[in-house]
């Protein structure tokens, strides 16, 4: 164990812009560039996403991830589907046509990943800015409207996550050593990152002396890119698989573990990358503070708890390929941790404590 | 979930001799027959040793694994060297000299592997029944003596997992969905295995329902070794990622938690494979019941605690290869189970509870 915790007593501070911003759309609206988040670390590679229907594959493949920027995703397909296909399905634009479009639209979108919340919201976010709209609207100004409404969502939530650091950050005492479980960084948001958004802070503000990350069986979003990113961002970092985290408490080796969230139910349940369940009980049994990051738009305070929060359960060749038909997987990409496991909730209007009210 | 617990009340029995054998010696004592583990579950292949420096690359690299196993490789380790190779050192034969050879083979077959205590032990008995040897014995008798000696470990590990598999049994109720952990199976073992022992004793008995096994990283003992041999035995298996387990035990599917053990202290702390003391805070914390399955000859007295077995830490690249050098990987073989975690340790001699006194 001596190697892999160096004694730095003065953490350095993170230079600017180290971090990747995972997705962002040109200025007419017609063309989306995503980070291909599934060939990462190997390649950094680019994706120019034109149609709705590409965005959701893209969505359900991974190739975008993370429940923030899952969301701005969603919004950009709106905006590509208005921008380059409307007028396919449509030959007269009137205000009503294009709303019903977009929302019969809209809703087949919301259906491409059922656990994250902030998909569902961001597309009633913008829908709801378009009922704003004149009956006498022209097709240039609603799409004009629509492209500023998504790209919104996604200023908004670099802004949130900043402040979600800032909240979080405060938190940690100097010299910390932070456990996180799957990625809920710059790549799963607009920029920067719920989870290791407080890392970012907290690292900038001399606090962060260690971070560890799960690898995150099975699709490996620690590995592969909570690792690269933490590196890019120069933070000391040493990975583990999943199931080495108590044998590394137990070691002492963890001040805190911070995850990110994909939906929090209105009484704190907190549904979350898989493991993370796991993570709470083993933090509580060592007595390790347990945080969740997230904006509050992952809140969905029409569930009353946890139970209520539909899991996605996912193809069983993501866990292993060679296994005889017979041979049943377990593999729900998602797992609900009780409020009482959560020492707290950070959003970006403060930190919220058990019990929850949101 | 519902596929993949089908409704099957009345469990099969499972038609014999359909499990595996690991490991076997000829009957001159010169060439050792094992299972390549590596290659499971994609080929079955077998390999021939007639050195111990071969048989300690194989341990090493995990060809054949299981502590019980391993035991049983380090004696027959000794039995290679003193026929095929004890000439090329020694040009006169005398008990005396054989026996400081062995001695000193036997101490560098120990250092193979450092945590099952198993490989000490059972060099340690080879060694205690050369000891009775008169002065004036011959080269084939001495060797004869040897033999015997190694091959009584590996029918005694036989006889003692059966037994341990009909202790065990007794502790789970008709209809039991398990979980295990790595692979405690026939494999890890002379014949039959530790934990999977108990599940085929008390399938045999009609009172398995389903058997869940997590795929145990970073090698994956539980995927391919332990759903192979299940499967084998016709056994209905389900896999999991290691960090599937507290959402699954939520979801109420696990009656029982079964792993094996590497090396138990005398307060009854319990190393094996890491990743389970995550599942015994796991279990406590969802009620329940964790057993350990092991031979007596697991458990080393001379420590008085889980703190003094030493823990074999292994390369960074077995976890993730795309790594930057800067990059650290915490990768421990093992961890340690405190006693208290432990519903009780089920042994050849019966079933022991806690306070645990050997």
């Amino acid at each position: 164990m001596e190697d892999i915790l160096p004694n730095k007593k003065k953490a350095r501070i993170m230079p600017k812009d180290l971090l990747p911003r995972s997705i962002s759309i040109n200025s007419d609206g017609t063309c989306v560039t995503l980070i291909d988040q599934r060939k990462l670390p190997e390649k950094l590679e680019y994706l120019y996403v034109e149609t709705w229907q590409e965005m959701v594959k893209l969505i359900q493949s991974l190739a975008v991830r993370g429940a923030p920027a899952i969301g701005i995703a969603g919004a950009f397909a709106l905006v590509l589907f208005f921008n380059n296909q409307f007028g396919d399905i449509c030959a007269i634009f009137t205000r009503d046509n294009a709303l019903t479009s977009l929302r019969d639209i809209a809703q087949k979108i919301a259906q491409a990943r059922p656990t994250a919340v902030n998909l569902q919201w961001a597309l009633d976010k913008v829908l709801a800015d378009l009922g704003q709209i004149p009956k006498d609207v022209t097709y240039q100004q609603l799409s004009s409207v629509l492209l500023k409404s998504a790209c919104k969502i996604a200023s908004d939530n670099e802004i949130e996550c900043k402040s979600i650091g800032e909240h979080g950050a405060k938190l940690l005492q100097e010299g910390s050593n932070v456990l996180t479980h799957c990625n809920a960084g710059s790549l799963a948001t607009a920029y920067y990152g719920t989870a290791l958004g407080i890392i970012y802070a907290a690292f900038n503000q001399g606090k962060i002396n260690h971070v560890f990350v799960d690898e995150t069986r099975p699709l490996l979003q620690g590995a592969r890119l909570s690792v690269w990113e933490l590196n890019q961002a120069g933070i000391p970092v040493t990975l583990q698989c999943d199931n080495m985290a108590a044998s590394l408490m137990r070691a002492h080796k963890v001040d805190a573990v911070i995850v990110g969230a994909d939906r929090i139910a209105a009484n704190g349940d907190v549904a979350n990358k898989v493991g993370t369940y796991n993570l709470a009980i083993l933090a509580q049994y060592h007595n390790i503070p347990f945080y969740v990051a997230a904006p509050t738009s992952t809140i969905d305070t029409s569930l009353q708890d946890g139970s209520y929060i539909p899991i996605e359960y996912r193809n069983k060749n993501e866990v292993f390929e060679s296994l005889p038909a017979s041979v049943n997987v377990y593999n729900p990409a998602f797992d609900v941790t009780d409020a009482q496991l959560i020492t707290a909730i950070i959003t970006e209007k403060g930190i919220f404590r058990f019990p929850y009210s949101f």
